[in-house]
């Protein structure tokens, strides 16, 4: 069970994220391309820093929107998907070039993550960008109880998926993230998330918020360096799960 | 002796320049990556009519100034300016591959490219930032009397130049172009641009504005398609030199 | 009937627009205000002609998303609606007070335009920021058979609306455009566009196309300066319904 | 003496500077226009802030570097200069109109204020594009030996200036900040910033770092925002040099 965590959101001045100390405890960094976060020089010290901890990178494109950080979503046509996912998995692949690394899988951002996971036309043009820029490189994306669903829409063009399930949020029964707004949506306590971290990793899933199973058999497990508390949960589930590869 | 031509310079609903004309006749296309010109989707368009006439890539990164067209200094630090050149052509080599092309070369743009050259610092940084994103990469750069010392400047980090000339231009006793805002800068005879781009072509060099004699082999003539005007005597030139390869 | 046209769209080193030879003709000036178009530079041309023509000043706001031409919905919160109003009206007024203008009335673009005309709740969030910024600033919107229920809604806030119709688009039974998709939304032909200009300046409505009569009393014509054709429009319909007051 | 802080440098999801803790203990607020910092939303949260603590509001304008902070010099034109700060003014007018506020005076943030003071036909420029806008509205620049020639050229054309000082910055002999780059460039204890401020506020001066004493007579001392430890030195100045207003 490999942990992933979204990085590399500073901007130009702006910092954000505790990057420096959750990078150690990871395996697998979505790296903001500059449409939601990051620039040039923001994106060369975070790959810098995955270099150094042997973390895999992982493109996070996002719709073109720094002020709402990528979290609007805005009505795109096909090409448009297409090409500016292609482009920000590119702009990541030449700030790897000359670090020796590889961008080695995409995570879509924030609402076109959400929004390719509420329309399966969106879904399908994001899996056919992903595939034509190469047919060896996995998409990830949020496991629900449709991923049987999504693996047959993936592997019809070829394409492999991540599957990424979240320890510390609560489950539906569709196999999907309560909404924030709902109580309960978000696990505080350190033991809850290590425990559903461990479900997922030993059992192939969950206990949904009604108390029904959920099998969601997760390849990836998406955790936070937002702050020293997420930070701190991170370090447990790592200890929990075992050390890195 | 080559034709390359600035372009793929719209920017969203905005066109700019005549691409689909000037494509068919010019060996290598300077695609902008947008920072000062560009975006996904135009990228795309600019490089499926390259690959349609079989016009070689050029990535023609900028300072990040779309709303003075990269045409504003900007005072950079070495980790900024380097960055930013992977990021964009990163960018382009990431629209490229779903087309199966490559960018093959590296011309930086506007100010950019006039700091560059008003500054060997600043040249070294652009040469270390090109042969660390690709050894094999060339940077393309105007000639001038100094081409020799910038060749051994190149050569010292392993990297190729490609050295420009400009048909339409006059140029001064030191090898570099008579500034736009002095008179006689600018050729608008058709066939006084075309006697210029022969005398490059065969003669591997012109006369100067005083009548001097410049030893300038160029690689590459640099024309514009910015107007039928510039585009006719694109052709001329075309016509004059030969068919491409 | 007053003429009101959308210009000062270029951007940058980018031209859009024949702003030069429709503001002639034109009462009603919306101009960008660096949202979807425009800069501060070309905010400032666009004035110094719309002034030069005694032409009233519209603000004409966008969602913040240059490259889509504020084309593209993009989900907006309240605050962020209401202020990014305020900040765009304020804008066109920086520049309008040196040369001694008002911004006379607020005209909102695009997908923000089209948003609100959709959703009661985002047009309601426009009339009170208009109002708020200034109680006396009157809202342009689309007339549609729903005119009344809108100023009822604006009327309940103190705002006042001018109400807009096309000469050149064909209406439903509803009082909105026909679909750009669909056969007959666009009248090419001037004779009909000066007599449907001509139907909503003397009869207070216009016959739909489906051959129904609709009451629209618009207070203004939108027309158009994207093109050569499109400014002969105006001319034909400027010289129909009388000269400028 | 008044107490003037740069402030509402957030961007969208990244926060910068502690607005809320040090707005009570200041009497002007000078506010990012959305240039190099800020956005409509910020905007109206720093004004509202600032209106409950009754602080002054000046205008922070910038170059269009969001992502170099406006640190980076831009060489602009004249036109583009003037028009980008009656942008910016016009822009926080307007969101200060709703909450009942004005913007009360205008300083250039970063590399725009370093250069006008770099180089006197910029600043001119500045000057005029300031008094332009409003002929009453005045401009704050710092303070230094060529104070008086600065006001003779604003009183030229009728500007106003604010002179401001440092507290927590040594002086040159021409009474210049010392250069960061420089040992003793920045006074860390919070004894010496005090006595500095107080030095300003009563004696109308300082000793230089070489010990030479500067008439300096600054109308307002620039304090920072940025931690814990400056809003702190920002308490003991406010304590030293009594109550706001």
């Amino acid at each position: 069970m490999l942990l992933n965590c979204d990085l590399g959101e500073s901007f130009g001045a702006w910092t954000m994220g505790l990057d420096q100390e959750v990078m150690p405890l990871i395996d697998m960094a979505n790296v903001a391309c500059g449409f939601h976060a990051s620039d040039p020089l923001i994106m060369h010290k975070t790959l810098t820093l995955a270099k150094q901890y042997g973390v895999k990178i992982g493109a996070h494109p996002a719709y073109p929107d720094l002020v709402g950080f990528g979290r609007r979503s805005m009505k795109c046509t096909k090409d448009e998907l297409s090409t500016m996912v292609w482009y920000q998995i590119g702009a990541l692949q030449g700030i790897c070039r000359p670090l020796g690394l590889n961008v080695s899988y995409v995570k879509p951002h924030g609402a076109m993550n959400n929004d390719m996971m509420a329309n399966n036309d969106q879904l399908r043009i994001i899996m056919a960008a992903v595939h034509a820029y190469d047919p060896n490189l996995p998409l990830m994306i949020p496991i629900s109880n449709d991923y049987a669903e999504h693996q047959a829409m993936a592997a019809e063009i070829g394409l492999r998926l991540i599957l990424e399930a979240f320890a510390d949020r609560a489950y539906d029964d569709t196999g999907r993230l309560v909404s924030r707004a709902k109580p309960g949506a978000v696990h505080h306590d350190a033991s809850i998330i290590v425990a559903q971290a461990k479900s997922f990793a030993h059992k192939g899933g969950i206990t949904s918020i009604t108390g029904q199973w959920l099998d969601l058999p997760a390849d990836s497990l998406c955790v936070h360096g937002d702050n020293a508390e997420s930070v701190a949960a991170v370090a447990r589930i790592r200890e929990a799960l075992g050390d890195k590869g």
